[in-house]
């Protein structure tokens, strides 16, 4: 295959066309390693309340890759400097920035390779394909890394404002229908630039950054903490809870080869060597709702009936309160379950429990969205803004739920 | 004609189809008292920014009534009883809400016909168009003027989250092709209801009314009061100040005769005879911007200037400060002004010269958008909201402006 | 549960908001014979041509609702009496008129459940259906087996020109982001009628009859026949093929219990007990997935080399030609494969393979779509276009197709 | 005003956003020849039928630039060379090539500048700017009189499937809301090639092209021609022949002075001098509209009769025909007008009269659009397409119409 063929133009139902812009990103794309992510649902369990929201971990990566190659054009066009080498670098790293996702990862890193982070296992990835592709990809892993001295390639990959959200807020908002989180990320990008070494936003965008963050809380209550994506999310939790609780009981629980290993053992960060990183690479969606449909059918009443409600959609009463429920009502109603399913206290507290979810519009403190002034002088958004409260923004929201069967009232 | 003719559909770029729901509200558009409005745009100069922007207030109203039938749908589906005569009585009233708007009108208001607000010519003409329709608009006009006991009926047609913002917002933000002022006003609706005889917003819809006043705020500042769009507003003001001052003053100042008797009295309410009404129901862009093309040859140095600047784009200068500037700095951009043009102290403030323009995103002193809580209770969305401070909102924003010819730099 | 609480709104990036019209809808959407539809995909393997076409049966059910009730609603409003349990009828066929769709049907009624159409299932589920909802399903059936005396009901449902199709157009357009094939179901549907008991379009809407006629052939060949997705469901039918045959061989090939029942035994029409139908309503896209990325590792050469092929969208070529191949050419391809792939002549058949595929824009002698002129007159879109050529498109394109591994050139 | 202030971008609710790419751009745009054009409807009388669509040919021009820009990008990816010089003057020429159309050109071509095509008058104002601008406008001339040896540089500016349409048919379609007529100009251009000096169309195009076809018949007989723009505009040329004859016959009708001089005398292209393209230069729309404002009050009845039609969209009635009409009908309604408007029988005529209106959707005798084949031939896409029969599409479609007052039925 000549390089010819490999200059692809991919249809997009969000920006209409994607282009494929080198022969190095089109070889990623086609690595089983990334074709991976077309197996692997961007919103998890969210299509259960939006139906449209089927779209992928693959879909989204591409289209970051248009984003971003906006947003090297924009800036080089006011005058900052992007060398070619540096524009394939952030290509590379945007494109890879999810790849070690594994299949409803919020749920699975509660419960399937607890406590390492998916960008952990993305650094992995990155250093495995660095390998294959002959160190091409060094460039990519120093800016994805933050070692590269220009401060404004790593803030495009990871910042409050980064191309990652860009994209991943306007597709959730496009496939779930959820207009009102539309948000215009082709003119935030205009209004892109650079000062200090730092990503900044001119003047005339701050109403669009306005916009933006009050766009992003409501795709928050409104989409990703829906509470019936809650409480599927929180369903998939215990099923698996209960099925490793199964197999170190020596009960059997089958499920697929790639995912019994990891149900049968707990993965740290150190031991990710590159045989466990072949089987995560292997795993996706399928494994975990294939398993899931089988174990409709076990014979332990607490796994099959969870994963019964999954999958027939018949979940668990959830109800969100401002303040966390008194222990008392709690205890009533793991009572109830206990006598209507005839189960033990710990069996019960599969189907009644309780948690907190909680969402910052704006993180003031970790690392601010800047306003590039005509006269140069730049200032936090929070600040710049001459009325919208940021400060307010700022402040985490924390709701408290309670899930329970649902022949409570 | 008969009736079975007079239900029509008309393609509508933003919703698609407006249907025409009765033979009164076809009657109506048909009355040249309306068609008029066809010459009327909805959004002044703002095409000199945004070259879109060239709709109509007759198009503006039949979105009202499209989106005023969907609202009268939602609320009875919901419980209220709306009769089909209070429905008609709505449809006409939003149909008919800015017949009395004048070419031009912001800066009309000031030049013109100084000090009758569009709203009481509106009344006017529904009362004429009442006489010639029998009486059958009597129930349209009691809402209008508030005095119809179910409270939440005018507050479709009049509140800070009416039918009238609804389409306007979403209207001009997709003629300017401002995508981030562009609002959900379907899923909006969706979310009406009434509460103790009031329209309420139900919980659900909090981050949609916040998202609202945002996007409500963005338009203010991007579009209409853009500052091209100002100061091109402001020489349309000072136009008229000026030709109203030679003609006092025996200058011949050509311009039709609907515009000129305008021009050569001036109109208080109490005069708004039927026949002033026939004259005004005459007035419409065409006149006004013929005449300033006529005047562009004038041979008054200050008149002839102003015209041109407004026909050709060429205009002053604008700066936008957050404080008042001072009187010195006028001054010798006045004098500055004087000496290159020789023009008189007096004519010079045509050319230089200072304002302020404000904007207040919600106004909770006014009126309250009413949240409506699970439990039956209602709150103001500035309190109702968990972090989105309105407070802050609700404080007007005041920025000073200065003109001035473009040899100052 | 009330019903209120059943009134529900679903949000539908095609058409905004879809609304579950009464109680018995929203019944049967939770049933898990219908919720299993959110586990079947519309499209197959098209998401590896078109990243974004992970769309699915349960979601292109609910828009036919959405957009039957409209129909209805026009149609009444120009006059047509549809009494209201017609329409629940209607809407509850249209609900379920795919229901009898398995898992990528198109390739597996050529490889699982032969000869059965999806027809024939869908009649069977709502038969079932009917039992369980104590009748209720009754004139729905009627319809949907066309034994309903208002031909014009079951041509809502299944003509040239109905729902189904408006729908899975303007669907399939816009979840790939082949703009093309968008077709305007609004305004078609705005334009149907009755005459002398037929479903008719008005004279006005024949330019959107030809247009919708031509946005259909393009999305054929530029989506559902495109050739990737052509030669990835051949993989999948060979895939199958070669599944069963190594079944009956007695090689053991593992997959989820409800596939491996259907891998096992041929189920003809008439063995279709409910039995049986209980398993197929728990066969879906995670069983043919889950079971080819295990089978990636089976020990047989042509088995799990098929399988990788799609697993890691590693294809075959695919060739498309307006004519068939020589045999030779054919025979020279086998050849070469046996050499290097060292297999026996009927293994190479699963590498190397000719089909031809086909597809006709507008079937006039199956059944026509009809005009209706004012003067009350029909005739047949292809007479009464001025200059269309409906007859050249009345004939079938066949082009034809050689598949072969890529180290051929 | 510095080079970097002069790179603006412009809000396109079509394309989202247009850059204006270069300083000489600019200038022509700022140029008030240019700027006339926002005073120039696009489309004519059809607000009157469609109420959105009031944009203009500056909107439009601006719309040609963007595209013209993507062209340029697209063949050069392909290997074509285009100098800088050669895409400047590209965009030059389309950004001019409508400069010479004056208001409601299409009746004012038969009633007021007679005889001389818009194109001949874009010439002559290419020309003087190229004055102006010190012959940086030659290359540009060259394109746009053809005498460019690259020959598919002047297809991209004037052939059947030029940027010129290709922006106004999608333009067109956004603000009249005729959804079907909407094409996607963007994807086609992406299937634009160049072989042996002229463009073509690849291989995977052709489907589109068909599209495009159909799109554009459709348009015609929905919009451009539709039955009350028809009217209108027949309405409009009655209007001007009316003055013109009383002008003749010394009865006083007065008008801007700009209009004024084109009623007096009929100017051909031989006489178009600098002066008479100065005065061409300042008229627009509003000197039509406010004559026709103003002669509503006009003593001749036939003048103030015609004018009142227009202005309160109360327009003759009209019926297409396949056939025409026959004498004896037509003389039936003269005589009737005449009997009851008390008029004579050459006045009736402005009342009661007859036309033909035809479309052609695809000229293949005088252009072809032709399509590039894989293997570097290309053919007539009316041959190339395997079905679609654009011989069909090549006959002009001719329909007859009458007009007459509506007391007629």
């Amino acid at each position: 295959m000549n390089k010819r063929n490999k200059l692809k133009i991919i249809n997009d139902p969000v920006y209409g066309f994607i282009t494929i812009p080198s022969e190095l990103i089109f070889d990623l794309i086609e690595h089983p390693y990334f074709q991976r992510l077309r197996r692997i649902s961007q919103m998890g369990m969210s299509y259960l309340v939006y139906p449209g929201a089927h779209h992928t971990r693959f879909h989204h990566a591409l289209g970051c890759v248009h984003l971003m190659r906006k947003a090297v054009s924009i800036l080089r066009f006011k005058g900052t400097e992007i060398s070619s080498q540096e524009e394939e670098a952030l290509l590379v790293a945007i494109l890879l920035h999810d790849i070690g996702h594994g299949p409803f990862s919020h749920a699975m890193e509660h419960s399937i390779i607890e406590g390492v982070s998916h960008e952990t296992i993305s650094l992995k990835f990155m250093q495995s394909l660095n390998d294959i592709f002959g160190g091409r990809l060094d460039l990519a892993i120093q800016i994805f890394t933050k070692k590269h001295p220009k401060k404004y390639l790593q803030q495009l990959l990871a910042s409050q404002l980064d191309i990652d959200r860009l994209d991943y807020l306007k597709r959730d908002s496009f496939f779930t229908g959820v207009a009102e989180g539309n948000i215009n990320s082709e003119r935030i990008i205009t209004m892109m630039n650079v000062a200090d070494n730092e990503l900044v936003i001119e003047e005339k965008g701050i109403y669009s950054v306005e916009k933006f963050l009050v766009a992003r809380r409501l795709m928050y209550w409104q989409v990703y903490l829906h509470k019936t994506g809650l409480v599927a999310e929180q369903l998939l939790i215990k099923i698996f809870k209960r099925a490793k609780y199964l197999k170190n009981n020596s009960v059997a629980v089958e499920s697929s080869e790639n995912l019994d290993f990891f149900l049968k053992k707990n993965v740290s960060e150190s031991q990710l060597n590159s045989e466990i990183l072949t089987t995560f690479s292997k795993l996706d969606d399928y494994d975990v709702i294939s398993a899931i449909k089988k174990w409709t059918t076990h014979k332990d009443f607490v796994l099959s009936n969870l994963c019964s409600m999954l999958i027939d959609r018949n979940l668990l009463k959830i109800k969100l309160k401002s303040k966390a429920l008194s222990k008392n009502k709690i205890a009533e109603k793991l009572k109830k379950v206990r006598e209507i399913y005839q189960i033990s206290e710990e069996e019960a507290t599969y189907f009644v429990f309780t948690g907190k979810t909680s969402n910052t519009a704006y993180r003031a403190k970790e690392e601010q969205i800047n306003i590039l002034y005509k006269n140069g002088k730049t200032k936090d958004v929070a600040k710049a803004s001459d009325q919208f409260n940021l400060k307010a923004l700022s402040q985490p929201v924390v709701k408290y739920y309670i899930c329970y069967p649902k022949f409570y009232n």
